[in-house]
């Protein structure tokens, strides 16, 4: 280790990748980097040169020797490397735009995680992963996973029961952006909260908050009741909760519980914005544009402020400070996805979840919270079927499961419809889904 | 014992109780019954005269020495039972087509027993009998409580939970219904049909099922896409699985579950009859007057044959087939609503859940299944929620408890409409729940 | 099934062959049975020429139409059997006798089945069984495995984790000696004494006990306390619980429990008996002599009454009444060595338990029970861990996994001695425990 | 909280107590204490006077603001107290002698906190800590408990399901004094050390063990086979483990573990000396006159090193540690007993263990682990039960089930000899035993 890190970033052309060198940049301290490889496939290789030269220049000025390598073979970056972290997108910004207007056409929300579109999502995101991990069961056996690509839930899931890597951690920005939004809430600096989160990933609650240790949950709660503090991420905007059912739930939501709990509004709401700016993939579709052509700018050295509105933000902080912790065995509390080992009592012990661990060189290791309170637990439980269901589909290219998986999420108003949806998503997404299509012809009723 | 026994039908002038008392006659030899107490409300003592007479009149046709009583003095029935039965209807079947009517309003299914309906259903029965649980414990301790009043799984957590009576059993007509109708499906007499259900009152599966012991799942499941054979009750017409779904589910569903696979198109359903025939409510008041009147005609001694229009068929049979199996230690397997002491992994050991057990002469004994099938785990704990939370409110009267409840069915959209609909059924069902209104205002935005 | 059934009994040697064969005989008008081969090794050739002769003339006598194999070769008796019977002794009473004495030499019970004995039975007959398994696999697929072997909680578990044979069933004759013992003490028929069995092989405890389902647990344990009482099968003899304990204890101890509860008085008692009479297998080996010599008889036509001295009594009623349950799909509840499928809390659910089944064609369905009583639960895990890790040094071979199994035996009295008494017993049992010493020396420190 | 913490010593006179004054002076920057109680009763009133006055001048040296109140009124100690700690001793070390020495008696080893000894000492002390607990609920209902009175596992587990008390927390030296122990024996810095601690009191093993997060776990375990390696405390004597049966374990395990795979050697060395040296408890009986002796010197004024062989080593560092941890939410992993809540799956969620916990202000948080390796669940529930029957016992006063917890401890050879160690020891601890003594007179056969 004293010849210092190799990070390989899959998916390197992403737009979010000068937020992850940007923390790179101001843990360098402690996180000794030497090597950081962006890989993408050859659709993305001129965004990789794009972002890549710009994380070039901001590791310049910032007078760091970390050699930054662009590639298009991933096995070379994997070679030898301490951490692994993956932020592709199978399909680019086109497929999830498919995953959020399709579900839309039948009256449903999309949801490109944990709902509808989120199935798709990850019927084509699994098997890239699955790949990658068997990759680096031969080149870098003893490297960390982290994986933001979404949706993550699902997709730790399946690294965990479908693959030998055992030494993989989902990430998230949504519950850093929770104690980021209570901490402005309260008007308290970050460090001072903290949050004992517990759930499934987009599916995260808050059972307690802190400032300084001490409980400040129902000051918060009773916050929550105002429209104006009830969303905590940039791409979801808060509609409010009912102040008597947030009350007797007790407990911390997040954002992406809108689309449980309020799912006509944001029906509506989707509905209406599909048909004027846009989903919300075709919304950041134009910010990505606009931030390419910010770093094409040869002057530009630093990530731009425009970055923040693409939904990513705390995104570098969440991910440099989990391989900080992981590097520096610094057993501080971050709320990570991974295996559950009896933390929360009514979901197997071998399944992902996402709650507070202390955050060791050995992994993440979660904090048992005894059970998820009663009103909290059935869609829990829903979530974490449709995870395992939509996992076993992309592993085993089943049609059959598939309609399975999309017909038991909460959001799906019936077989027959989750069928339909099914089918022309199938269609759509036609060429990144290899795994149902090369086998055999999908079978239609 | 030698005296015989005594039975106490809480609810006796329901329209149901000839087909009781058609059980009772039927099983004498097996279950020798010396009195039967009938015992209604002021409200119900004509309709309990009417059966009552008939009663009289169908005992006395089968030459038994089984002395009718009816009254309205509960605690005279009570006293020193050895089984009470309770089929009673708190506001009638009024206040069960508000159940249905007011969520329709919404756009929301009313689904009288674990839907929006049966929320209200629960908040006004559970008071009641736990009012009965009271009186039990000083009047006959040592008598099973056989309990068939909606929603029966709602029901027989609060007992568990908020009653001093653990001699308890939850009993619903679907599971042999399922049976009957899966004898029928493949031509075999019934007794050589088992199948071992477990899940929750009215969200029950059939994990397998066996014809002489020898699984015959997956033929019943291919015969199940047919919309013929989706349903196997009366008052739920079958609308048919989509096969892929229900293959890949794997397991046998009850006809309840059209309501939460099928939701969109059962709403459409239930909206179309709203409009015509009336709720299931309406139809059923219509089929009583009916009944009623046939019931009157002293010249009829027997259960009339269109009683069997009325959707407890097989109720009867469930009825006295567990009280004589309870009665004698027969020791055989039957579907009940008991606590699940570890037979079902996911849902807590303290919980009631519906399943298959071993009747003995000290209660049911649920037979070990490990846990559900991944894809039904999440449907089944979230019904659990609703039945706790539920259950919870019926017995603090908290309206926020309420509220909650209804948010978190799987059928609510919002909990804007949730509460919306909370409200206007609060208003409607007031005088039948004091717990909300006597001791405070309900609190509104 | 209409040509009848094939039994193939391993062992077939044994002198248990003919109570099997007379309980074939009294129950074949359930159980048609057309051919049973009775198979064994060189070594027991003479004997099951014996006792297989004897056997046919008991069919002969009964005028039945079975046809009896004696045969050396386990593959033919195994092909397309219905159920597989073992009881089979690796190294014959000579190795049981050691299993019992070497351990004397140090101060410490042998005990032959849940004791440092039984840890070396269980070393030298899991290969065996595993190896039969293996067979069965590809000869009979569909047959039952019916094992009476010991130790048959560690057999059963063995088979359970290390083989692709699901139908599987430990059983043994001590509950149902049990039945018996309490029905003779309150003088009621067998039929009419139900217990709720639950535990491990030889550490089952009876939770409740019922006369036609009333509970008589205080009256029967009250009469535990009497040394007279509190042993039910013929090999152990009683010495009688204190009456605080027993009382306290609260459930039904099963004779084996004398082991651990009266560890000290039976140590003696064996120790004298080694010095006197012989141990156990000593004067069951003068039994067997004896045995075989009436066997030899050719007027003898049936069991002989001299048997049931042998230890083995209602072995007979056990074995065909599960095995006839089986056949009929008769649903009666029967204690014996199944899957857990979290039936018991605290035991891992994928363990073998010793449980109140169900019956039935596809296998016993054990009974929930919750969890076991606090004051039992420590040992009864402590036996589950020893059993684990001795059919792990089993299939391992691994010598320190075998000193691991002989230290966390609760008989054990140090790490230092169990390995000085596995190390003695390794090289007398050397010939039976290929796995040991096949691969590699045994180290020795 | 500016005015700075209040502080209770219950047993104030013990003479740890100028281990545990040094610990707040050392940690006076970070645990701002202003008043410190010491505690005790009429009959140690001179002792705590020497080491009240002791600690009058550690402070004074120090020069810190702490002002030190010597009591003999409890409720004037615990009223507003911050932190509450115990470390009395009922019946002072005499009790602790007989609790040692009465079982040697019968060949049984008296080990005073898990074994025969511990039962008796957990009789004499829940009582008196129950009673603090509800002068704590009246006086100081927002204090912390911190228990170092033994048996910690067995009171820990008495507070949390007999009292209100829900901020308790049990500490023991002996994680610590391994961590320590490990250190040195790696030849490392303390802080470098992580061990992950999961079992019970006294019963705890090190699941794994890291150096800057890196696993040394076998090469510890290597080192452990050496007997001078084997034992961290200075009060048991390593005499090593087999090679074989340690690596096979493949856990840390800690000194007192010796006393139960160890058995054998362990009594003989205690019987050698009982008849030398004396009990343990003789032993410690002199040093404390000696150390009394020292404290009396009015020049003395820091913590005379002679204290470190009293066998509290670490003591001070551990409990000062938690407080602090506690004090300032510092969210770093310490080994206390706590609430399992699901942490160890085999472990009721609502008993105590003892495991490695994230402390923050809001109490112990512990990590989950899964379940303990299967070799050492028996063990520990084994403990589990004996600590929850003892305190039963010691609530209900319950003679028989003093016998039962007796009993089953598993150094117990039988339910006879049990029960006459009951009876002698409950004869000479009769006047510290009211609950069994007061009500009614003890049972005898």
């Amino acid at each position: 280790m004293t010849k210092g890190l190799k990070i390989a970033t899959i998916g390197g052309g992403s737009s979010y990748t000068p937020e992850l060198v940007e923390g790179f940049i101001k843990r360098y301290d402690e996180l000794p980097i030497r090597e950081l490889w962006l890989v993408d496939i050859e659709a993305g290789k001129e965004k990789m040169e794009i972002v890549g030269n710009l994380a070039k220049r901001m590791i310049e000025k910032a007078g760091l020797p970390i050699d930054v390598h662009l590639t298009l073979d991933r096995r070379a970056a994997l070679k030898d490397a301490d951490f692994v972290t993956t932020q592709f997108r199978v399909g680019l910004l086109e497929a999830r735009a498919k995953d959020e207007r399709i579900p839309l056409k039948y009256g449903v929300l999309g949801q490109e995680t944990n709902g509808p579109g989120g199935l798709f999502k990850g019927l084509r995101t699994i098997p890239v992963i699955l790949d990658i991990c068997k990759d680096m069961e031969e080149l870098c056996p003893n490297a960390w996973l982290i994986n933001f690509t979404n949706p993550a839930g699902m997709v730790t899931e399946a690294v965990l029961r479908y693959s030998n890597i055992k030494k993989v951690v989902g990430l998230c920005n949504v519950p850093i952006g929770i104690e980021m939004g209570i901490a402005k809430l309260l008007d308290v600096d970050h460090s001072r909260i903290r949050i004992d989160f517990a759930g499934l990933n987009h599916m995260v609650y808050g059972l307690d908050v802190y400032v300084d240790g001490v409980s400040v949950r129902e000051e918060v709660i009773e916050k929550l009741t105002d429209p104006a503090n009830s969303s905590f991420v940039k791409n979801i905007e808060g509609i409010g909760w009912e102040p008597e059912f947030i009350k007797s739930l007790g407990v911390l939501t997040c954002p992406y519980h809108m689309y449980y709990y309020k799912t006509r509004q944001m029906l509506e709401k989707d509905m209406k914005n599909a048909d004027g700016e846009g989903t919300r993939a075709e919304v950041v579709q134009k910010l990505e544009t606009e931030l390419f052509e910010l770093y094409k700018d040869p002057n530009l050295a630093i990530k731009p402020p425009q970055l923040e509105k693409r939904g990513g933000a705390y995104y570098s902080d969440a991910a440099v400070r989990l391989i900080t912790s992981i590097y520096t065995d610094k057993r501080d509390i971050q709320p990570v996805n991974t295996m559950n080992n009896g933390a929360i009592a009514s979901i197997p012990a071998d399944s992902a979840v996402e709650i507070s661990c202390v955050i060791t060189k050995d992994g993440p290791k979660p904090i048992a919270i005894g059970d998820l309170p009663v009103p909290v637990r059935g869609l829990v439980q829903q979530i974490k079927s449709f995870e395992r269901i939509g996992a076993e589909a992309a592993v085993t290219g089943d049609y059959n499961t598939a309609v399975l998986a999309m017909t038991i999420n909460p959001l799906s108003p019936s077989d027959t419809i989750a069928k339909q949806i099914v089918d022309e998503m199938m269609e759509a997404h036609k060429e990144h889904l290899p795994q149902f299509f090369g086998k055999k012809e999908v079978v239609k009723a």
